[in-house]
């Protein structure tokens, strides 16, 4: 069922340890069939290097599973969400990345600060706000997603534009069009992450970039008017 | 003797280099088998790339080597004082990884800034006192084990929430339930050290993680209502 | 047609990777053959691993496609006008590589700190102006180039004593007299902004190092009295 | 001639990109026979993938070529100074490693902040004068040796104990018993180097650590009552 999604799905997952940006089995990606409402999805704890793509679990926006002899990651509720308030989405993913961990440890937003930032994000990255005990205990990883989307409603950012979101003391969750293109934003916003704060530490007085060249390099690659790479 | 034991401690020595923790010869695994009393661990100062598993020397836990041509690490003692304290470690690691040493060597404790740090830590990883010249001339080693306990016992924290230190001026030390937990737990507090050090940069003023965000995260992973992972 | 020089910068292209200079396809190296002012340049948003010498797209003096089943690079205009201002030019380079950008954005000159920048690049590297946003309305890419030439001219630096720039908000570009050497000076620029970053940690109130030795480093490699090497 | 010689001098030099110590050809290794008073060096500029053992240059300590068909390296009149001046010396290295130059560009020594840097290095590692016009003039890389020595000097620091320096606005050298040695101190100087940055970030008022900790760890690895390793 799904085969099809489920090795896109797997190649994803394996592009995390490929590009530097997990630890052990510190992250985690889906993809989503919207036609079945059905998502793939690694299965929680399991090693990249014994990963297997027939051991992807599919899961509906229930959070039920459909499919596999895994139980699916600890965050698939958190991917439920997401999937469900933004229709545009195909694929999701989740990571400890380094840098990215430090803003949200941080609790700051990444500014935007140049052309790198602004070919796939057009706007600073968000920082949640910390969860609250009962939001914790109430249903965390539920809660994690709906923060995300509060976030995201209260200043009005359009995650079309803005694809990726850091949690507070926790980490970065991207999304895009499928799978690949989320493990792709989630690869720019951890090379971003670190640039931005070098960037500071060269010039701790640094504004970000004006909005005339965010909107230009962002227009470079996205949009109708887009003029970047062969289509 | 103990072969099996012997094999799991190499294999154990030989993440260290693989995961970037050691330069030349500066780490050494240990792991023990409880019934015996024995521990096998590396020989000291022999290259990574030229070790055996036969090579792994035996120590009981008065530390007098059982079996093996080598000596064994110049840090044994302080193996054979965890192991007579904690009747729960069934391994231990000392490395000198870049970022654990630069807390030791600056004397803090690493804050527990977020869920990477909570999933394995349930608490800031402290940091020893330095030794005393008379404890250095006395018995080098086994007061760096004696003064690892002091720290635990005087802030009354449990080595098994908490399973690694970092020695003033010197390194980590972790331990779990067997030689490959430990390693991974050196693996974690490195990652953490890195962490911890590019957060305070990206924000001077932060404040540690809510406790209700640390115990969500050691909770997932641990104990009785544990559920990450496929157990 | 110039398969010779397609394979130069096909091969001066690969470097770019392989150097870690480039994250997906975020970087352009071109080469020019100066009989028939014509040169070839990577496409644009093509993988690097997909790369071949004959994907290589010859580009003229006026901008023009004269060969090529690409799309060429999305800053061929850039090259252009460097290309057309400085003949003794012969091959340039685009990247976003890590520590460079930090300089780009946070919009200083990377000082001159000792004799690994000496060596190749005669004073600081200079950061340009912004762009207004009727500059970006009007032609981004070719006022990228003319911005370069504006820095160059404004400061008195003579492009073969400094053969790179970093443009504010954005990324450096490097140039030499082939695309081999234009990428070696990009190496240099990262691995300088690098080691420039890291002195001010060190030491906050440094200054650029003296002009005695600035002056020796860079004749030791290049000039009539050049040492260095076996020529 | 000196074949034997010519192999080990070539593996040490192998070593630094190896060890990530050198960018393209920025470093060079050499190692003396004491009984003919001839040392075998790096020829200049040459890549090291290119190299091999043959290619090694043949200098007399008056700093004349004795066999080779290349011009040996640049710096080979400092190395001559080192080998003059200290008969226990039987390698030197020079590199321009990333974080070593850091400090040399800061123009400061590099303190003892733990045992890492203690376990090679008894004392801070120092941080020589920069050398004056006259003295670039006159013999730039002669007197370069010359200012190495004047520092030890000055200090009262034996080479023996501190088998490293790093020369103001340059960048490091390092020697030791043979070629082989040296390099290992060099990639030690390195990590060290790195250490003491971070740990300087990580506690802007770390004090240096303790002298009973610096010589505890550097008499278990040197001297008559060393007890690291196998001997």
């Amino acid at each position: 069922m799904l085969e099809e999604l489920k090795k896109q799905v797997y190649e994803a997952n394996m592009e995390l340890p490929k590009r530097g940006l997990v630890t052990y089995t510190w992250g985690n990606v889906s993809g989503i069939d919207r036609e079945s409402g059905i998502f793939a999805i690694k299965p929680s704890g399991v090693e990249y290097d014994e990963l297997k793509p027939e051991d992807m679990v599919l899961v509906n926006l229930n959070g039920e599973v459909v499919e596999g002899k895994y139980k699916p990651s600890s965050d698939t509720a958190t991917h439920v969400e997401l999937y469900k308030k933004y229709e545009n989405i195909g694929g999701v993913v989740h990571t400890h990345s380094t840098y990215a961990v430090a803003w949200a440890q941080a609790g700051r937003d990444i500014p935007l600060y140049g052309t790198t930032h602004a070919d796939y994000f057009c706007g600073p990255i968000p920082c949640t706000r910390n969860l609250t005990p009962e939001e914790i205990d109430e249903a965390y990883e539920v809660n994690t997603g709906k923060v995300i989307i509060e976030t995201f409603e209260e200043r009005g950012v359009n995650t079309k534009y803005v694809p990726g979101v850091i949690c507070k003391n926790h980490g970065p969750f991207t999304w895009g069009k499928d799978a690949n293109q989320a493990v792709y934003n989630a690869v720019v916003l951890e090379e971003v992450a670190k640039m931005a704060l070098f960037t500071e530490q060269v010039n701790p007085k640094v504004e970000p970039a004006p909005d005339c060249i965010r909107d230009k390099h962002f227009n470079r690659k996205h949009g109708a008017n887009a003029y970047y790479g062969q289509n």
